[in-house]
């Protein structure tokens, strides 16, 4: 399948998936060995803010080498040709390179899963998150739970886009499609 | 918000979401940096196989350092929970750890991008992929395209099932699920 990938600079595109995309892909590796991990997150501040138990493999690794990718995708389908090497996916990736960490302070932490909550169940609290919750919030292991943030020295995005009339869908056929 | 993950050792979903996944999370490393890819690919006898351009940063990085891990991952929605430290993600999320190259024989190549095409056009061409096609077969850039396996040393795959009753959908309400 050939790729027709070309560099999207158009900002809101990119922070309109940043925003929306459900889950994240954050990238790290040590000894030579990459680790990815899906995530839920928010895009903040222009920055990257996920939680996770504040021990274990990633906060592990992190303390090791903090240095981190993201990324999100979206696909708008599958390009048909009746050359199986034209072949192609539309979509869209961001990827962030920068450096994780855990967020200490306790206002910026508790804005990060403010905006969490705001994302993944909006509208379903009637009042805001309490500073003190998120300071008591603990992982289901009975360990303190760390609001980590991964502020990007560099943004990217490809994208492939959709060429809808030979959007693929099933029953369309090459034969159909063969120009004579 | 609380991650209530467990392990999953269920041989069956794991193929069944390797085999049907739309895209998969190439992790890659060198110099201490990670680097992730969004992937079309295909599970084929135990192996994962994609394709790509022969040069660029993927592929030199797999020179350099042939270490890869590769992510799928599905949600099946939010839980909700009037306890915001409650609020969790269903999920299913397959890892895999191994070695990734280039594929050299040509019945293999074939026969992978054969399984790409059935996967991702199926039923759209009348006649079995030619491996003369795939030897001729170059990217946009003009460039020779291969095919890449990941042969994995490790697979796991971990959970979060959804609760159905708490299943959160917009109009939810906290207050609707607090119990009295």
């Amino acid at each position: 399948m050939r790729k027709i990938t070309r560099l999207c600079q158009d900002e809101a595109k990119i922070h309109a998936l940043l925003s929306k995309a459900p889950t994240g892909f954050l990238g790290l590796s040590t000894e030579n060995t990459p680790y990815v991990v899906p995530l839920n997150f928010v895009w903040h501040n222009a920055c990257i803010y996920f939680h996770g138990a504040s021990e274990g493999r990633k906060i592990e690794m992190i303390r090791e080498n903090d240095n981190a990718t993201f990324v999100v995708c979206e696909s708008y389908g599958t390009i048909a040709d009746p050359v199986p090497a034209k072949t192609d996916t539309a979509y869209l990736s961001v990827m962030l390179f920068g450096k994780v960490g855990i967020v200490e302070d306790l206002t910026e932490a508790t804005a990060a899963m403010q905006e969490l909550l705001n994302k993944y169940v909006p509208g379903y609290y009637d009042t805001p998150l309490a500073s003190s919750h998120v300071e008591k919030y603990r992982s289901s292991m009975g360990s303190k739970t760390a609001v980590f943030k991964l502020v990007p020295a560099q943004i990217s995005a490809k994208e492939s886009p959709l060429v809808e009339e030979m959007a693929f869908y099933p029953g369309r056929k090459a034969s159909m499609d063969v120009k004579e």
